[in-house]
């Protein structure tokens, strides 16, 4: 019997996502993959309250994760905190050790460029030129310039021009950083990549029926959303979880109804706690204090904080370990764990279960599934998660805090 | 033409208070002290933005002095935080510490026995009986009682039940504290004593026009107020100040308001944090974690945290010390310091200038009465600040922590 059910075990696809919210062209990337690949189990890797931006997202992670499995995912897991909210290397570190551990066969990610031929011979050619490329990448850092333009400095020096691969473009760095990970983690892991179409990552308004997160949640946020071009761009179970969460807890999640509980916090801060505070350096608390006090509102803040040293998400991700109350200390022993201590599942398909069932001898690392054993992040996600839901009435706060003890939200055919 | 000066130094009789609001009850003592003591020069010290109950004061405190000015007395100074959210020990040695500073000739304490000579001969009693006094003192705080109630046993334990003073009622506590600093700093200052009339301390109805500031405050913040009663009750001073703070600023301060950025704070602090904020022991950060969960609000929260070993107001002055991020070492460090290293004016009038410039020869510390030198305690007391305004709208956030860093309230006659 035992061995029917290994012969039988599905193969699994995984997706590194953050589904905030859902929309079309998540779904097409989903069904895509499932395509290419020819997976029977789909598998998201996708991150918590906090995204890699350094943004609340709009929505919590279980509302989030729900929404997937309705739309077909199989198996929803948090990428947890502490590799999520962090640039794109640990970022995809953090997720593809999470799919390795769950024996994914695949892991397919959208990108510009869409040939994964390209990425493995971007890989190569980094690899080939590491030393000379991270001479000129700590060069550039040193100059004063953010990460990703300093990461295209060095790229240009060792030549990388003469590749095929547009490297200044998100989910193309992301997507190297997928395939280095596959193979300097010695996983078994194939890469697929999707070409993503229309929207850009960064665009700002909905133009069709694929539209980017970004122009999505642009739309949600303003007060003259247009419903059409809106209703066109997502599923109905992410209208329907959209509306339903706003009319129980009063709003959704943005930086802006942060502000006066990040202000606060910040204005009572010591010297000693910003020092500890992840990705605090050189100074920044000084500016961050002396513009807390001008600002009249999150975005005005960021406009009186942006220099030429920090990108726009990486000072976001600063005010995120702020908010969270989150130092380095912590973000390291995490991070630098071979691989991850336990994997909190958000929700799940009878697929996905089956799937888990079938390659539990391969799987050597705990799922939580519900919070009878404890979580060894628990105490650590709970400050998170408090953060989070801060900003909502009292009775949402201690209803969703309540979700993180229950079983997760389990989907039947 | 000095030496004129010094003759015509004026008498100066210092008032121990916080103010909250100033209601006719303070207008008594203040009329009677000044009588009683022959004084030409009436000092407040006053209590900051908290008060020693461990609370948020109902109006900031320059508004507060700006009342007292009015009303009469000549110069309000600021009781530092890190004196004023204390016991009645270090309390008193605070605000005596300060007048004897300021050169007060006297002192003069409202209590609910009114003899000046009992307070005499109970600081002699206990003095003489020191040793075993704070041995059952000890022994009663070993036992889990309250710091109030283990003093009780203590001053019953040497007999003190023979004297004629109810060494149980607040006021009588604070004043034999008034008096064992006079003495123990070898200060000059003569106390003297006003019997408290009328309404008791914790009463929570106003009876009469002289009604306690706690029976104010509760119908300035309860939702059936009876505005005639409460007229009766305060100058009508009090009453303009009131309600232009809550037409400019939306609110007056009580602990309610400050609920959801209390349990934000809390719900974020890591274990080694609660280690340094001051008044915290004995796993005391484990039930208010706990109760921060459950509690409705911030009375509730109160009630689910009371035990034996915490009085309301000491818990009170925990949350202070949470919700401004106060360590214990930073107490210890000003506590201690044998005179204050500042003075903080918040407003005078044309009498008290002349008293400082007067006595300026004999005053051994600076006193600020702007920003232009930098105040000692000014990071300090910025933090505490932000604090307190953290409720209120953007704009008067900016606009009230200004104060600080203008000239003090200056009345002329």
């Amino acid at each position: 019997m035992k061995s029917m059910m290994e012969v039988v075990a599905l193969k699994a696809c995984g997706l590194i996502v953050e589904y905030n919210p859902y929309h079309n062209g998540h779904h097409y990337h989903f069904q895509q993959a499932k395509h290419v690949t020819g997976a029977e189990c789909m598998i998201a890797v996708m991150s918590g309250n906090f995204l890699q931006r350094g943004e609340p997202a709009i929505l919590d992670k279980f509302t989030r994760a729900k929404i997937a499995v309705q739309q077909g995912i199989d198996l929803v897991v948090e990428l947890p905190y502490f590799y999520a909210v962090q640039h794109s290397e640990l970022f995809a570190n953090g997720a593809v050790k999470i799919l390795n551990s769950l024996q994914a066969d695949s892991l397919c990610f959208g990108s510009e460029h869409g040939e994964i031929e390209d990425f493995n011979t971007l890989y190569h050619f980094i690899t080939e030129h590491q030393k000379v490329y991270d001479h000129y990448l700590t060069n550039a850092l040193n100059q004063g310039h953010s990460y990703p333009k300093a990461n295209d400095i060095a790229f240009t020096k060792i030549g990388g021009e003469t590749l095929s691969i547009d490297f200044a473009k998100p989910n193309n760095i992301l997507g190297y950083q997928y395939v280095k990970n596959i193979f300097d983690l010695h996983t078994t892991i194939t890469p697929y990549t999707i070409k993503r179409i229309k929207n850009n990552y960064h665009d700002r308004e909905i133009h069709d029926s694929i539209a980017s997160a970004t122009s999505i949640r642009n739309q949600l946020l303003s007060e003259n959303t247009r419903k059409n071009e809106l209703n066109d761009a997502i599923p109905s179970i992410t209208k329907e979880k959209l509306e339903e969460y706003k009319e129980l807890h009063g709003t959704w999640h943005d930086w802006e109804a942060y502000f006066p509980l990040l202000k606060y916090r910040i204005l009572t801060m010591k010297k000693e706690e910003f020092a500890k505070i992840h990705g605090i350096k050189e100074g920044l608390e000084n500016r961050i204090v002396k513009t807390a006090k001008k600002a009249d509102s999150f975005s005005n803040w960021m406009e009186l904080l942006k220099t030429k040293r920090y990108t726009w998400t990486s000072l976001q991700r600063v005010f995120t370990h702020i908010l969270t109350n989150t130092y380095s200390s912590e973000i390291e022993a995490y991070v630098t764990e071979r691989q991850p201590s336990a994997i909190r599942i958000l929700a799940m398909s009878e697929n996905g279960q089956n799937y888990l069932s079938a390659r539990k001898k391969d799987i050597n690392v705990e799922w939580y599934t519900s919070s009878k054993k404890p979580y060894p992040y628990q105490a650590f996600e709970d400050r998170i998660d408090h953060a989070y839901y801060s900003v909502l009435p009292l009775s949402s706060q201690k209803y969703l805090t309540k979700q993180s003890y229950q079983k997760p939200i389990f989907k039947t055919p």
